[in-house]
């Protein structure tokens, strides 16, 4: 049962990067003050390019970074790789194996520019070929379904922003987040019986906007990996302009909606998709009106920042998947047709 | 019927925008060059977007140039826009109307970064407020699915690409174009009954890497757009990376399989689809192995460079998309719940 005890090792998890590794990000943070850097070159695939989507939101929002997400094949297949000039390259990888991230990286090299590797293994190549690293510290992850090192990706995505920002408000924010994730695991029996409700969808969408475009993501890939649900994430931006048109009456849209800027945006789109086009909706919010809204809500906590959201949002998420799992009756720990280390060039 | 004439129109409004607009697009790749370009900031929404995967991948393997595709709501919505420091910011809009797009260039203005407006509207704000343009001359378009402007759009990216490296070879082959997209309609017929034999499709997954990255998302786009049907685009690499868990027997993968760089790469995948997980193939390709793998396949020209395909291989599926909806009984002019220019903040 990995899966279910990586999920609730969440908080400890959280709570140890920030404690280990603090120090070590925010002597990252000083050496990648002293370059040029124009803007930033992310390369990540599968659960770790959605915690790079956090990263396009967070450092391109609050430290000012533009973000391009890099298309690996240009490197490993086409090899016409672009040129790097005034970019600081970052590698996700839990493994820190997969063959076209490190092609990004072993570019980089050659071209001489910076590069930062977050890895769970800080003895792969990607770390060891990396200039800088940070060790997302999360322990061996044994389910084939990536949580704690998804959320301590993002974590030490959100460490990197605040320690460029030198930002002591958002470090104590930050603090209280193993606290708030054990709060959002005390969800647990609400959202099995929520799953149970669930059993028979076969597609749904996920509606997500910016810093939470990436649960919609995750959440997403968690429910094709887990429960081979045929499930479809958007903004709900991109949504409006034309997958809007697959809804039906009775169609599963899930929400992660929190208080923030992109609140009263998402309602509108939520409430016409309830009120006009009589959806089934599933939100995951820490304001009332979401929740009254939805036919299945879970709660976030209240006084938690946009900018944070994600790291909570994702838990009862994952919860979720894995309870629709057990009740379809599929193997939580062994999804068909997955291994844990993709080698895809 | 706007929809079918605007499919037949292409290879006239192509060979038009290349007539027009070449030298044009060669002043403007002049002046591009006297500036220090780091890196590409392109923002742009729905089918437009899609011409914006393939400017990722042309611009990026060819001219060697990064592409950040913009979070538009860091913009609009967060208004914490990124440093623009050494970026080209391109917008692509058929409309020129979009108020995201315009929040992008906007920023860009203020910041002193140079801007390039790809439009169909060259009166629009977006023609008016950037610093260059190109004007893709597709005449109006009526139907709300895109189809003259997202090709025009591609070949307005392929213009400045060629006319940045200043390479005859390629504004040569370009020159064969229309005739290639007028061969490709020429599978009208076939692709009309092959439609007939999908009117059960309800979901499936769209395959596509590299340059075609692009039209599996404009594919699916418009299946979503006129058909309603759930259908996922994906690149081989980040389908391996967990939604081919999805797959079972009988479920139907639509690939976009052309010769080049990416063949042998995608050909792994679909084998393994087809004889261990009994999908129904359909493939778009110039390969003998790929089309004889497929249960239907629609046939590109032979000659076709890889660089140059998307421009073609979307033709058969537009006209798949088209027919699907007339067989299904829907209304090809009208989508039920979109409209022509969608006004997302």
């Amino acid at each position: 049962m990995s899966l279910r005890s990586e999920i609730f090792e969440q908080p400890e998890v959280l709570a140890r990067l920030m404690d280990v590794q603090m120090k070590d990000v925010e002597r990252t943070a000083r050496s990648l003050k002293k370059r040029k850097i124009d803007f930033i070159f992310l390369a990540a695939r599968g659960t770790s390019d959605n915690a790079g989507l956090y990263a396009k939101y967070l450092w391109g929002a609050y430290n000012q970074l533009p973000i391009a997400l890099a298309a690996p094949s240009l490197f490993s297949v086409y090899k016409k790789p672009p040129c790097l000039t005034n970019a600081l390259v970052v590698g996700i990888s839990q493994s820190g194996k997969s063959p076209d991230i490190l092609s990004v990286i072993d570019e980089a090299n050659r071209q001489g520019t910076p590069t930062l590797a977050i890895t769970n293994d800080p003895r792969s190549h990607l770390a060891k070929t990396s200039e800088f690293m940070i060790n997302t510290s999360a322990g061996p992850e044994k389910a084939v379904a990536a949580t704690k090192t998804y959320t301590t990706q993002l974590l030490a995505v959100a460490m990197l922003s605040i320690a460029l920002k030198g930002d002591k408000k958002r470090l104590s924010e930050l603090q209280g987040l193993p606290e708030m994730v054990e709060n959002a695991l005390k969800l647990d029996p609400a959202v099995e019986q929520a799953a149970e409700r669930h059993r028979n969808m076969e597609k749904c969408v996920i509606l997500g906007r910016g810093y939470n475009y990436c649960t919609a993501y995750e959440w997403s890939l968690k429910l094709k990996e887990l429960v081979y649900i045929f499930a479809q994430p958007y903004s709900s931006a991109d949504f409006q302009h034309g997958p809007v048109a697959v809804i039906s009456q009775g169609f599963f849209v899930l929400a992660v909606v929190p208080a923030g800027e992109i609140f009263k945006n998402m309602m509108g789109l939520l409430s016409d998709l309830v009120e006009n086009r009589q959806v089934k909706l599933l939100a995951i919010s820490n304001r009332q009106e979401a929740l009254s809204l939805a036919q299945t809500s879970f709660p976030l906590p209240n006084d938690m920042s946009e900018w944070l959201s994600p790291l909570v949002s994702i838990v009862p998420a994952q919860l979720f998947c894995y309870h629709l799992t057990r009740s379809k009756g599929f193997d939580t720990e062994k999804p068909r047709g997955l291994s844990k280390i993709t080698l895809t060039r």
